[in-house]
Order: C-alpha cells, then structure tokens, then sequence
C-alpha cells in the first residue's frame, strides 16, 4: 500500500471522507466537440451500493462510446477502466484524482503489480464534469480502438469493466496502487446494438412472470427458482418481445433471470418458489428447461424481428413456466425484499414465421476434453454442410440472435460461418466471454444460412487452476461449447453439434500408451474420463491431443431433437476443411489523435468543508 | 512491364544510355549530420559488372550504418536496398531516379507485385551525391531498426543486398516495376564485427595458398579444386592470421575460398588442379576436409585471438593443402584468368593456446527429417549438461568464432546456450541464413562455455519445393545443421550433436500406421528414408512428428572424432529442459524521427548529352 508523505496526509486529513459536501469543479480545458444531443440509453451500476452508476451511448459511425459516470459520494476520486477479464491490474483506465489542492483527470493504465502509470496518449477525452443534486457527473467518450498499446480494444461481446475508489488525495498518479483502494468489477455488454426497434402489433398483450415478495438471501449467490402457469386452455400465442422487470433499488442485486417452458410430456409441474439448489425442490422442475427469455445485468428489452415470433401455448406445449433469478449479493444484505421478473409481450395474431433455437458447437460428451495447466485451449464443434443441406430449407435460415454457453473455464467463444471452404461471416464472437454473463444478444446484423453451409464454433479455455483434464459433459465441473442461435423460420433441425469420432480417441490412448513409460488404462472397461484422468499431460501428450482434434474425423449430432436423428451416415465424418480463413479486421489509428491532450486534463477544485 | 507515357518516351530519347555522359548533380537539401570521418572499410561490388560498388561502416553506438554507393556508368537511375531472401519484390528500397527533368533521392519499398511506393517515413538519408571521376557517388545512411513496418531490420548475420538499374526516366516512382529492370543481389554481413585487430608476433610468417592462372570457367558456377604441399620437415606452427588475395579485376568472379588441411592417415596426396567435379579429380582429395582457413565474398582478414592460435605442421598433421575457390560466374564470361587463394600469416613462437573447431547441432542421420511443403519447420540438435560436464576443462572454453552450415533448404541457423535451464546467450544467429553464403564469422563477443552449460542450434528449413521428405545426411539433398565453433584452448571434444531416439521413431512410424488407411512400411527390412517416403503428410502426421522432436529422447553424440565417444550412456537421454527463452530485444524508435524528410529529396540535375 502506498503511504502518503506527510504533507499530504494533512492535506488528507482536511478532506478524508467528509471532503465532497460542496465541491464545484470546474473543467479547466475542455476539448472537442461538445456533449451528444442523445441521452444515454444505457446504464448500469458499477459497485453492490451503487455509488457508481454508468450511462453511455455508442456511435457506430465515429466508432466512440459516450460514458456518463455518476459519483452518488465523491471522496478524493475514483477510477473506471476496461480490462481483459475484470482485473485491476493490466487495466486501461481513467482516473479523477486530486492531491489536496486541485484534481486532474486522465487517461492511465496499472502494470501488472497494480501500479498506476499514465498513458503517453490520453484517448478517453474528458467533456463535462458536472455536479448536480444526484452526486458528480462525469462525461467523457473514448474510440472503440486507438493506437497506444496500453489501451483496451473495444469489441463486440463482453467488456470486463472495473473501478476503484479513491478515499484520500494522492500526490501524484504513479503513488496509486489498485491494491490499495475498493476496487469491484461489472460486466456488460458495451456495443449494444443499433437495430431500430420492430413496431409492436395492436393487439398486443403482455403477462409478468415474476417471483413475488421473495425474501433475496443474505448470500452472495442465490438462483432463485419459481414455478408459475399459464391459463387454462391458453392457445398458441407468439412472443414478440419481452423486457425485465427489476423492483427499484435492487438494480445492483439482480443479476440474471431466465424463463423457461416446462417438457409437455408431464400433465403438471408442482408449484414451487425457492432456491433451486434447494432440497425442498422437486425432482421435476429439472424438465424445465425450454428456453423462452432470458435476460442479464444491462440488457434492455428483447424484439423478435417482425416476421417472427417464438410460439408459446396451446395444444403440445407445456402451461407451466420456471422463472429462474440469479441474486448477486456480494455485500451479503439480509432483509432485502425482490419482486423482479420479465414481463412477455405476446400476440394472438401469429406472425409469418415461427421462431426457433438451435445448439451449435459440441456434443455434450467426454471424447472432447482439455488438458489441465492449459491457459488458452481451443475445442471446436461443426455443423456440417450434409447436415445443414439435409435439415435447412432452400431458402435458408435467418439468425438474429445469439446466447453462448460453456461452464467455469470458458474464456472465448466464436462461431464463423464458411461456404465453399471459406470463412464468410462472424455470427457471434465473444473475445472476453465470461460464464457469469450468459446474455440473449441480438446480432447486430442478421446471419442467413443456406444449405451447405458449414457453422464453426470453437470455445476457448483456461484450465490453468485444474490438475487433471477437463471432460465434455453436463457437470460444473465439466465443460460445453453451445451457441445457442436463435432464428426463423423454425426447421425440424434442433441440434447441429459434433465431436471427435471415439475410435480415434481410443487410437489416441494406445499412442500415449506405446510413448509413455505410465500406464494408461485403455482397457474396455475404462471409461473415457478415467482414461484422460490417467494420461501424463507431457509436451506431447498435450499436442498430440490438439493434433487429433484438427485432424480426426468427426461424430455428428444431427438431429431433430436431443434423441432423434436425421437420416443418413453421420459417423466418421471428415473434418470440413477451411482453404481460406477471415482476416483479423486491421484496426486505423483515428486522425484526430493529434487533437489529444498531451498530459491530464487540470480540473480545477473551489470548495471544501461543508 | 510499365509502359512510360508518350512525353516521359519522348524524354526517354533525349536520355537513352548516352544520358549520364555529362551529369552535375547538386543535392539541394542536405540533411543530419555530415558525412563521417573515417573511410569505409568494407567495399563489395554488386553487380557481376561491377558497375555499381558498395562501401559501408557501422556505427555500433549509433545502430547506423553509413552506405557509399558507386554507380559507374549512370544511366536513368538506380535502386539499392535488402529484402529477406534477396527477392526484389517486399523489398527495402533506396531509389534515385529521374524524370527527366529532375533527380530524386528517396527511401521506398516494393510490394508483392514488385511496385515500388515512397515510404511514409523516409529513414534512408541522403548525405552527398557527388560525381568523381569513377562515377556517381552517392553517400547515405539508415539506422539498423527503424519504426516503419515497410522496413528491413538490419542484424547481425547475412543481408541479402539488391539493387536494379534503370534505363530511362520515369514520371514517378509509382510507374516503376521491378520485373521490367536489370536487377540482382549480394549476401553480405553487413554488420562486421568490430573487434580492434590483435597485434601480429614479431616473428610472423606468411604462406600463400593460390591456385596460380586459373583459366577460370565459362560457366556459372565452379568449384576450383587445387593440392599444394607444406615444406618437407615443416614444423609445428600457430596460424594467427589470414587474407584473401583476390586478383585484381576479379572482384565480382571470386566468391569464395576454403584451405583445407588432408587427413595424417595418408602419406600423400597427388597434385592435382581443376574443378572439384572432374573426373580426374582423384579420390583421395575428399579426405582433405580439416578447416585451416575460409573466406566469403565481403569478408576482411580473419584474426585469432591473441591468446591463441591454429595449429599446422609438425608431425601428426598432413603436410597436404587442398584450396576450394569457388568462382561465380553469372554472365558465363570466358577466358578470365584468376589466381586468388589466401594468405596464411604464422608463428613459430606457439601461443599460449591451441584453437579447435567443435561440430555443434544435428547428427547426420535420416532419422531428422523434415516433412515436404513446410516453409518455416525447425529442426534442434543439442550439446547437452552432461557431455559438457565431461568433456570441457573446469576454466571452460571460449568461442570467438563460427560458422554455420545447411544444405539447399536452411533458411534460418541459431546458436544458444543455456546454464541451469535458462537461455543465456546466443552464441550465433543468422536469421537470413543462406547455404550459398557460409563465412567464418568472428563473434561480436567471445562466448564462453563452462562444463555443465547445454548448447542448442537449431536450423528452420523450406521444403517448400519438395515433394518428399527430406531427411538428415551428407547428400546435397539431405540436409545438416551444424555450426562449426572455433575455440580455445582445444579440447578432446570435437562432435557435440545429437539426434532423436531411434526407437522413438519407429513408435512415431507405428502410431503413423495406425492413425492412417494408407500403409507406412514400418517393416524391418525398411530404411528410415523409405519409411519417410511413405508417410502421407496430412496436418496429423506433421504435427506429431514435431510433437515427436520436442519430446522425444535424444542420442547423444558426445564425441572425441567422429567414430570415437566419450564413455559414458548417451543413448536416451532426456531432452534439455528449458524454462526461460532469451527475450527478444525491443526496438526503440530512433529519437531523430521527426527529423526525417516527410518526402523525397529532390536532387536538381544539369547538363544533357555530351
């Protein structure tokens, strides 16, 4: 921790927590242009109390994101960045400081030891400091990219955004140290995307599915699970939209909610409200898992495009419907009350198309595996063109939205879609995907896909913590690689997944068996986890392993549903193979660089005990 | 071919080949600091002409080198520069042309096509252009690194130098193309060490070693082959220094020269002068093949250190010298005659030391071997802790030279040692390694080797043109990777290579078999080189073969000749474990940046035809 020199601490001590009760700040030089026209639609809050609250816009055109930081209580300054998975160090980040006598704000970065340095471009561009009744604003824009090397690439997907707190004047910025302040991190979805909202039908209705007056646990995490209906003899009706429903003052505790179909199989569900780890929760409610909203911290209202819509009610479908709530309560409150849920927008008048979903990517099998102590695998799923030429109708299928899904070592996850040996298009890409942060994107441009196309997702993983493999499988502690797209219109096709062929994955243990002086039991009646588990994760082993996933011919899942396949062959399928692979778009440097501050913006500070 | 427009045709005729008869150039900017004071103390011609001659130094403190370019008949104008390989297309260019009116100067490159473009920064800087009675000279100079991506980075080892002429004007530098110019190039080592030459015993002898009136062949290539004898009773003496003597006028014709010493088995060798190939070249020349001295195009006199010298003479070494000249002959010019060969200085008075070469890298053996149509595949030989221990004396040994050594397809040869697991040092690396271009370089710092070091050379070959396997051997279409190290003092140890297990191989070869329809003869009867030849190259078998090579165990030749070892187990060893790699130095962006001309130096001409 950095110790502040005498002086300072008197300085210190003349504003310490109290300093903030009148401060008028007054931005000394303000550059480029002014303010947007545009509101915010966007806004989050940063830390569990929610002193810190973040509204931004973004323009695609100026590739710039507008950020409106609210300090509900201004102490001697704060910090707000983006970093690569959420951490504090290797962060690019603003900082408001002050050293007792005045305040600066400026574009820096901390090393790796947590160090505060500033950078030698100041790419976030300070606009306005205000101080209004609510707590000091703070509006300033950044492009997407720029050219210092220091600096965060803004990209589609998940961007880690961190903060901190500073309690006491510093002399100078390099005297911070990240480790010494409350620091906290959000995740969200920065590049939202620009799509203009489809016009509601006139008769719409709406229903909230919501979990009443639940008493949220005085826990960090609790999944709240509750069990709801539709109306008796409700016919088929098409969702078009659906949007949160958050009880005010609890924004910064409701993390996600998801609402799922039950299976149509069972004649009733019984009723439940509690937490889904819950010994009290009936066995059944586990057949809920039809996907019909989900939503996550900072998403807005979802819209099925206009010729669409997803078919709920009716005769073979399910009245019962599992609202689940992910309660994010690091601060461990008790006695909070929530009422939050989603609120459907749903249609009586069918639209043209049904919408569906489809599972991209791996089979949920253990033949696809990582190796312990890896800190960036890649595992990859197809969906062939046989498959998409048998399955997809002439005119192909449009994707509009996106979930991705692994469990706790995901790190990235893409899916490209290629024709003809070539790359063509990203359907969603997430370079900083984090499992916590299972979000419904829209596509911010729709995908169609025709048949003989061929989809590639491939999941990357840290397995950096684990001593032995991680296995394909259903268990936390297992792994998946799912985009789930969502698309019109709906096909028989549910499932378009693959994994290695499992007789080159026996061929594999054999080699390691023959190379190694250990043994490996491939014996019949090992089972492929027991056989990874007992694999010497040498140098070769591990690229051996890589090897045989690019090269093995494949096992497709095909299928119209989890259990009913397409027919045709679809074992020891050949690898599709890529002859041209899409360029890294190459990044240029804005011309306004120039314009940019050499050094701090001074912002100079009248005021002081209240 | 670039076609100039009918005007620039019209003043292409005024030009012509007569153009440069009578030619003023006046630089009418000149730039930075004054040309230097000290001479250029390497000179090259770069045409098989001669018409063009490059002098140069090098300012270690600087990271400068400063070029003198000769042209001696200027015609329309002239490129100079260096690309990886010596290709003119992605090359580093400086260009002085004319468009007929008016001489420019500017730092330029040329794309894939071989269309030249100005570079954005002009690092390349003209400091006089003066007509002298031989020619045009011109004097710039250009940083090693500069912080264009369009340039070459100069380092250490081969520069492969290009240059083009051109015939007439051009309106700009954007209409030239480098496919319709007489074009060609020259490997050098630019970068000369820059060791302050050792004081010469007073007692200094010298011996030279020429094939005399050498009617050199119309040919392109030849490899002169010529036996001459030491004095009968010729004692035992130091080499300490030697030179080439080229023949005046063949500068161009001469590439380069070896002295080799016959093997003591022998009582004699017939006398015998012609080119290496011959029919008549006896048999027993080929056991001339100890190294006494080598010498390359570019290359200045070859110093041992003061402590130290080359043994010959004496009893126990042969009496016989055979000298290799090695005439390259492009233009097939006939009648030329040559007496070059090398100029031995030595001592009677020994020094303190004997030197001694040591064979460091690959065994010859086909059991390293590099698959078809790979364009970057490394292959590592290793000098290991163990072999070390043994046979080094405690004090260690210390390299003060070395030369590097491939077949056809070696593009890279790099040097390293490691203490304890960590990479220290890079004893010597040629990262535009040519197999036509291997001199004895002195080491810009001595190196010294300690009993318990690992050394580790690794060549990265392109097979790129090959449609089988290359495997290891003494063929021209095998392959070898070694570097020769001249040390003192001598030491027992003369072979430090190694070579992956055999047996490790063979389970490659079986795992091949099993992991593929087609058959791979791993029968015993098969030799490694057909059991190469028949397996199919697809991303798997490549992949593990290189899984293989970093790996596997290795068997060590730790060897006193080439027949006799050490005692010791030396088959199956362990591969040398690294867990540090030597860092990469960063560039740092020359501070004089900004000083650099944004544009082209106009160079203002006057006069006309003579």
């Amino acid at each position: 921790m950095q110790v502040p020199s005498p002086s300072v601490r008197e300085a210190a001590s003349m504003y310490g927590t109290a300093v903030a009760v009148f401060l008028v700040i007054l931005v000394a030089a303000l550059q480029g242009s002014a303010p947007p026209e545009s509101p915010f639609p966007y806004r989050i809050p940063l830390d569990p109390e929610g002193t810190l609250e973040l509204s931004w816009n973004v323009s695609y055109v100026q590739e710039t994101v507008h950020f409106q930081l609210l300090v509900r209580e201004l102490k001697a300054g704060v910090l707000f960045g983006m970093s690569d998975r959420g951490e504090l160090e290797n962060a690019d980040l603003v900082v408001l400081w002050t050293d007792g006598d005045s305040a600066h704000f400026g574009d820096a970065w901390s090393d790796q030891k947590g160090q505060i340095h500033l950078d030698a471009q100041q790419d976030y561009q300070l606009l306005r400091a205000q101080r209004t009744r609510e707590g000091l604003s703070l509006l300033f824009k950044r492009p997407f990219g720029t050219c210092d090397p220091k600096d965060y690439l803004i990209e589609d997907g998940t961007v880690h955004l961190v903060y901190g707190i500073l309690e006491e004047p510093f002399q100078s910025l390099e005297a911070i140290n990240v480790s010494s302040l409350q620091t906290g991190l959000q995740r969200v979805q920065l590049l939202k995307p620009n799509i203009s909202v489809p016009a509601l039908p006139s008769d719409v209705r709406t229903m909230e599915v919501r979990a009443p007056d639940v008493l949220v646990p005085g826990r960090e995490t609790t999944y709240w699970c509750h069990i709801t209906e539709l109306p008796d003899g409700f016919p088929r009706h098409h969702i078009v939209m659906y949007e949160p429903i958050v009880t005010e003052g609890n924004e910064a505790l409701v993390h996600h909610m998801e609402v799922f179909q039950c299976a149509a199989e069972f004649e009733s569900f019984p009723h439940f409200s509690g937490p889904c780890d819950s010994k009290m929760k009936p066995e059944r409610l586990n057949y809920c898992r039809h996907v019909l909203a989900a939503w996550a911290l900072g998403a807005k209202a979802f819209y099925y495009p206009e010729e669409a819509g997803l078919a709920f009610g009716g005769p073979g479908s399910s009245r019962f419907l599992r609202l689940e709530v992910h309660y994010h309560n690091p601060l461990m409150i008790k006695g909070r009350r929530d009422s939050s849920g989603i609120r459907l927008y749903y249609t009586a008048t069918l639209r043209r198309f049904d919408a569906g979903i489809m599972e991209l990517g791996l089979v949920y099998t253990p033949v696809m595996a990582i190796p312990p102590q890896e800190t960036g695998f890649v595992l990859t799923g197809y969906c062939t063109d046989k498959c998409t030429q048998l399955a997809l109708p002439p005119s192909g299928i449009h994707i509009f939205a996106s979930q991705l899904h692994t469990h706790l070592t995901g790190r990235k996850v893409v899916t490209v879609l290629a024709r003809d040996g070539r790359e063509k298009e990203i359907v969603n890409r997430d370079n900083h995907y984090s499992p916590h942060f299972q979000e419904i994107r829209m596509l911010k441009k729709v995908v169609s896909v025709h048949p003989g196309d061929v989809l590639i997702t491939s999941c990357t993983y840290n397995t950096g913590d684990r001593k032995l493999a991680t296995v394909g499988g259903f268990g936390i502690l297992e792994e998946m690689c799912v985009n789930y797209v969502h698309y019109y219109p709906l096909t028989q096709l549910e499932l378009c997944k693959s994994a290695v062929d499992p007789g080159f994955l026996q061929k594999y243990f054999h080699l390691v068996n023959r190379f190694n002086s250990e043994e490996v039991c491939t014996c019949p009646q090992a089972s492929v986890p027991e056989q990874f588990a007992s694999v010497p994760w040498n140098s070769f082993n591990r690229q051996v392993l890589k090897a045989l996933y690019s090269f093995a011919p494949i096992s497709m899942h095909c299928n119209k549903s989890s259990a009913v396949r397409f027919q045709g062959e679809w074992n020891l399928q050949p690898l599709p193979e890529i002859i041209s692979k899409l360029e890294e778009p190459t990044r240029h440097c804005p011309a306004s660089q120039g314009q940019s501050p050499a050094g701090p913006t001074m912002v100079s500070i009248g005021g002081g005990k209240g």
